[in-house]
């Protein structure tokens, strides 16, 4: 039995018949997630970490696509945190997904050192210090790094990673220095940066990036991703990670 | 008169009739100074540096595209400097260019502190370190860092540009965070990016950059630069860019 409570819904995911909940009032997931658990590498038996987890999108779709050991998901709020163990249990999920609450800057009291073979992170997106963010919003919480910044995602994962493992992310190009000196900064070297963008043609407007612990530099910079085709349907890559 | 030597010809550049000297035995410029010319953002009466000019193809290009008031050429190879010098004489641009050979490790010796409005470089993208290389090569010393490393363009630049002044390059996508963290461990703060594809669809095998000394964090990533069309002919950006 899981409780589902006002102002919340079930949505399908459309994979291996997985569903998660989602309050429509807060931050919902978006296609930023879903490529996010394409784009990091997996392996079977591995143990997976997601730092800021929110609805809990990411461990979800990862244990529906990877033959992961295990999947902790870690988120801040109290309210995600407890809407995503049940998407956990909605699921059936429990031996391989735990949705840990709690704050990544206190990492040390929830992990041991080197315990993930991956790290993957959709963090707050913009820089604090814009004035009219309400700090108890949890929107503004899941999209500005209030709570969590781009730097202690990074040097977490450096200190959970085992040597090699890796972390990957979503984040905005504008981000995107930002992004690489803090992993270089933390021994996490970039590996795989991945723009995507609306149409071929068009700006990036989004970045997926893989670094590894105590890699070599040589960064190598894909293929674009296009999320729309010029004419306004999807683009193939993004049916077939959609699983269309 | 100018000296024209064996194995030397004169192209053509198709711009406001200039010409360059260029030894064909020797490294020949390329697309990248191409499109490092037109990237570079150089205003009315600045003056310009060139790291690292070669053939002077840069130099030749800016004079013929921008007002620069002045545009300076630095090459460690004496026969590249002697031939760069040429093609100055050869355009009757002596007044506004001028070549000078040197190493950009004892910048000091030949410019002023803050003395330049924009730096650009062109420089060597492959990290020595690979045993095969002839040191005494032309040709491997304009494509690996053996006279002249990342490190040593960006810090020079750092020193030379006035504050805000601009440093512009065209390099290899695999470098983008060595270029990056180069860059802001200098205080040139990465501002725009333009990858370089070869067609639509393609990975980048360029990329061009320019970041400001002293700017504030938040870098640009560009529409994608497609050199050829799907169906193999010249992109409009590209024939606009070489003046078709």
């Amino acid at each position: 039995m899981v409780t589902i409570r006002e102002k919340e819904r079930i949505d399908d995911l459309q994979l291996h018949g997985l569903r998660l909940i989602q309050n429509t009032e807060k931050f919902c997931f978006g296609v930023d997630a879903v490529l996010l658990s394409d784009f990091a590498d997996v392996k079977r038996n591995s143990k997976v970490l997601d730092i800021g987890t929110g609805t809990g999108i990411i461990p979800v779709l990862l244990a529906g696509k990877t033959k992961a050991a295990k999947i902790v998901g870690l988120e801040i709020q109290e309210e995600m945190a407890e809407m995503a163990s049940r998407s956990v249990t909605l699921n059936q999920l429990s031996e391989r997904l735990e949705i840990v609450q709690g704050d990544i800057k206190l990492y040390r009291e929830y992990f041991g050192k080197s315990s993930f073979d991956v790290v993957v992170s959709n963090p707050p997106y913009t820089n604090k210090g814009c004035g009219l963010i309400n700090p108890m919003d949890s929107k503004a919480i899941s999209r500005h790094e209030i709570l969590c910044s781009l730097e202690d995602v990074v040097s977490a994962a450096a200190a959970l990673l085992v040597p090699g493992g890796q972390l990957a992310m979503v984040h905005r190009p504008e981000r995107l220095a930002d992004i690489i000196c803090s992993m270089r900064n933390n021994g996490i070297e970039p590996k795989y940066l991945r723009l995507v963008h609306p149409k071929p043609g068009k700006k990036p407007n989004m970045l997926l990036i893989k670094g590894n612990r105590g890699g070599n530099p040589e960064l190598k910079v894909m293929e674009p991703l296009y999320v729309y085709n010029s004419d306004g349907t999807y683009s193939d890559e993004i049916n077939k990670i959609y699983g269309r």
